[in-house]
């Protein structure tokens, strides 16, 4: 953890486990020195599994964002998630054995409005990886990026409130309705539809571990799929771009139709099929 | 350009053009200052169309590549296009018109071993105005990623032939060797099979301006496109990363077959073709 003042409450759902099997350390991985004080405490620097979960959210109309905040983003969403890849990767490439996980977002695959920094953040560690797994196969070192759409947390309901109330001073207003009373409104609807638990994504990195022969990609939500499948059906673009556009600005009464359709198929017998088996 | 020292070469090709409907003004995109510079200088601010072009190149083993090394290289592919669009947008938004053009790469769309972050700042920009390209169709703006292959310039054949005599202390004998004997031979290959040159990509880009709805991405080289659908056909990743790891290290020999294969193919009836219409 970045910070081992707020260790409590995984010590205490780590139980018996604390200082057996599992053990907290600290990792800032916008530090170079941080990581290199972390990856040389290992026995032997050996790792078995890296997984790379650090990242920071950034939602909002882009004349709202600073060069310098995007830096930021990108500093811990990729950089961070780079820094740690370095780290390890001499000594997994020494044992010819090794599996990193890292931990992108459906949004590394898909934009999606007044996300466009966060997006590019996990687009940039998606190619990066593309082309690093296919080298790293030579070693017999496997990369899984796990891709989870909306996650509920207390951070992400909080946030979105937060933005809600804020004011966009400078920003025309076409765009801070946009984002206010079209955006904002429909994130939210999406995050209490298709939103997925903490939990429910740990245990799929849990699963992907396991596996003899890791995948390179793995989505944890298949609601989301057929929308990233509307970019790769059709290579120019279009139909990604004017179906988002239409479901956000033109139909929205649609898109609201559609999340209650969707509510009704997510029942329970629903989703115990999708648990990640 | 960058540097307006450099500017008698493309004065000459200007010609009469040349301060009549073609003005060359000093601009880094890497720099707040020049860029404000450069689009205050504008007759009102106003601008029909930007086109992003300002890229720089990297390849090699990522042990060889410093953070501060990747950094350098998305302050020019990813915050200078970002830069641009940000300085433009919101007198194209008030105008309600406007078309941003990105020069992007195929290794936006897919990595490339060996060329990890260089695939990654194009991901970025990808990311990025898949994005932002939903909410600005409201104010009648278009975004355009053109997507060149490979690009024959002397400046990338010299990049080539200067890699291939680095040394790389430090980096393990497989990589070295996987780079060097397997990566630079095969990519030389592909540049002379599939290159496109810098004229042909201008043209394109010239075409996509001139339409009415331009398209949102264009690949400028469809003998790329099997490759990048590679992807898009299994969402696991797992076809693309063993296609790229067998065609490069296992069945070399297969590789440098379909590349002859594509230059019968690829002769002069045929490239009349794919000419940008």
């Amino acid at each position: 953890m970045r910070d081992l003042r707020k260790k409590d409450k995984l010590e205490a759902a780590a139980g018996d486990t604390l200082n057996q099997t599992l053990t907290i350390q600290r990792l800032d991985v916008c530090s170079d020195e941080s990581v290199a004080e972390c990856v040389n405490s290992l026995p032997e620097k050996q790792l078995d599994v890296l997984v790379n979960n650090a990242g920071v959210g950034l939602i909002g109309p882009l004349e709202t964002i600073s060069i310098d905040t995007m830096k930021h983003i990108f500093e811990t969403n990729f950089f961070g998630a780079i820094r740690m890849i370095k780290a390890v990767l001499p000594a997994m490439k020494q044992r010819q054995k090794g599996h990193i996980v890292v931990i992108s977002s459906v949004m590394g695959l898909q934009g999606i409005p007044f996300n466009d920094v966060y997006a590019a953040s996990k687009f940039a560690i998606e190619g990066f990886c593309e082309s690093l797994a296919v080298q790293l196969l030579k070693f017999n070192i496997f990369i899984s990026l796990v891709e989870p759409g909306p996650i509920n947390t207390e951070f992400e309901m909080k946030l979105m409130e937060e933005v809600a109330k804020s004011q966009f001073p400078g920003v025309d207003a076409t765009t801070v309705h946009s984002f206010k009373d079209i955006y904002l409104p429909a994130s939210h609807e999406i995050f209490t539809t298709m939103g997925q638990s903490p939990e429910f994504v740990a245990k799929a990195v849990v699963n992907i571990i396991a596996k003899e022969r890791p995948p390179f990609r793995y989505q944890t939500n298949p609601l989301y799929t057929p929308l990233v499948a509307l970019k790769y059906a059709d290579t120019s673009g279009e139909l990604s771009v004017s179906a988002y556009y239409n479901l956000l600005f033109r139909f929205t009464r649609l898109f609201y139709i559609s999340t209650s359709f969707l509510k009704c198929i997510t029942c329970r017998c629903f989703r115990r099929q999708i648990t990640p088996t």
